[in-house]
């Protein structure tokens, strides 16, 4: 099976289901809270894990009762965990989440030892990283180390795909086309383009202004309305959303960059990987919770069976 | 060393410092995060712990990570912990708290598994709470334990003291009645009573309609301003408080439980307890923390020697 690498990050999400925020000052009892293992860099990894991907992840966790929990969690997928080591002195990245009744969510970031993921972290696990076929980034850890990842991929001829998450104005786009994917959802290519997305018109025209800068080509992905492949040669693919009634949509962008990346790895198929990608990100909004709500291979299968009909 | 027992809570609080709280839908990065031992039950207990009182904690606790660590910080203060029990599926009391720029707290209660706490829990330490001098109760566990433990003192003519935080409007205080110490903080007093407690005038007269109610005595903690006696026989005492400057007051009313718990239980004197626990917690707000800023017994020997002269 061919090889992933995720330099990312990790969160202990810290979910709290509310009547409604306390105000300063304030002590409210709320019903009830659950934990479990988030971050976008895990996600993902875990998603590619799930459906059969041998995955690595370079990843910092802090010196708390979190970090050997995230460190299990990774292995029960068969993570290579390796170069997930521990910061001392320092919280493991969490994220404090708030549910109010009607399921929207209020979110808190805490990266912790995210930032403590530096270059050199890279060069520690470079003899791994030189092995796998595509490094996944995000934007949860420092800047510095995702542009030196894609310096590192550049050099040793690995594929890289960036997933500029969460948005990050002063995301330096020299870097974002030295990768051969570059996957924002909306609001990400908004805030990185500085025009509206309310139409895919909109968004087609935002995204040509990343491709004019010099992208080779980008993947935005558009929630209900699918998810849209756009190059600097001009070509465009337009893959229709699933249709599916949404449970909880947190962690589906991180579903479609780490099925995407899996299916793509197997195939060199970007069509195939976005339609797949597609499909997976559409089941994880039908179960509550990010990791949780990904299925297995076996469940993706008969699902995209049942889909294909 | 006489010993007491604490029948009461314990949550982990989770303790994100931010520059403001999120909005509905809204994703926003905050600095840091710390996590810690709490649980009003479980503050008192420590406080009188690290005092040097034998003390056995009666808890709930979930299946979740934070189970063991908090048997682990009960244990690492010498509380015994027989009687601290996991309950599956559920998970650990929590108390998520938001920490402002200018050091207001915004707080969340869940109280998960100390919802749990049953009568039957007291029949199953009864051999052992038999043995103890001073059963010590809060409000953070099922009303019908707190009265079962005040029959169950009665019964077996152990002193008992209740504590009703959080304020419980709906507090029989005939249940009250029959513990021999009441002690509420000023708003506590003002939620059982519904008048104003501003002056201390207005405290005096809000306490006296609860000593006509049955009450032998109470004491009210006023923070800054020190504590209140009042007996049903007339008689008052104003403790002053001890003037230091305050950093972090989370955990002070547990402190003055705690320390008063702990002199009362050795001495029998209840004026010399009081001024024991306004110093005790005066000495507990110069630091952050809640039971991180409890004194040694040593290092609380000391401060009170100074403030004697």
């Amino acid at each position: 099976m061919k090889s992933i690498a995720v330099i990312g990050s990790n969160m202990v999400d810290l979910i709290s289901y509310t009547h409604r925020m306390p105000k300063e000052g304030e002590t409210l009892e709320a019903p009830s809270f659950r934990m479990g293992c988030g971050g976008k860099g895990a996600n993902q990894a875990v998603a590619a894990a799930k459906l059969g991907s041998s995955v690595v992840m370079v990843s910092k966790v802090g010196d708390d009762m979190f970090a050997d929990n995230t460190i299990r969690n990774f292995q029960s997928y068969g993570i290579d965990t390796k170069y997930v080591q521990k910061v001392l002195h320092t919280s493991s990245g969490v994220a404090p989440i708030f549910v109010n009744p009607s399921s929207q969510n209020s979110i808190l970031i805490i990266k912790g030892a995210n930032e403590f993921l530096k270059p050199a972290d890279i060069d520690k696990a470079a003899e791994t990283l030189k092995k796998v076929e595509l490094i996944v980034l995000q934007l949860e850890v420092p800047l510095e180390t995702v542009y030196y990842a894609i310096e590192f991929a550049n050099k040793h001829n690995i594929k890289v795909l960036l997933n500029p998450a969460p948005a990050v104005p002063e995301l330096d786009i020299e870097y974002a086309c030295r990768c051969d994917f570059f996957i924002p959802n909306e609001t990400e290519l908004e805030i990185l383009v500085g025009k509206p997305v309310d139409t895919i018109e909109e968004i087609r025209d935002a995204a040509k202004v990343l491709l004019d800068r010099g992208l080779s080509n980008i993947i935005v992905t558009l929630g209900a309305r699918g998810s849209l492949w756009l190059t600097k040669d001009g070509s465009e693919l337009l893959v229709d959303p699933i249709k599916v009634d949404a449970i909880d949509t947190s962690g589906a962008g991180d579903a479609f960059i780490g099925c995407f990346s899996h299916y793509f790895v197997q195939s060199g198929d970007v069509e195939f990987s976005m339609k797949k990608a597609s499909m997976f990100a559409a089941m994880s909004v039908t179960e509550k919770g990010t990791q949780f709500s990904y299925p297995s291979i076996e469940q993706f299968n008969e699902f995209a069976e049942k889909h294909a009909n």
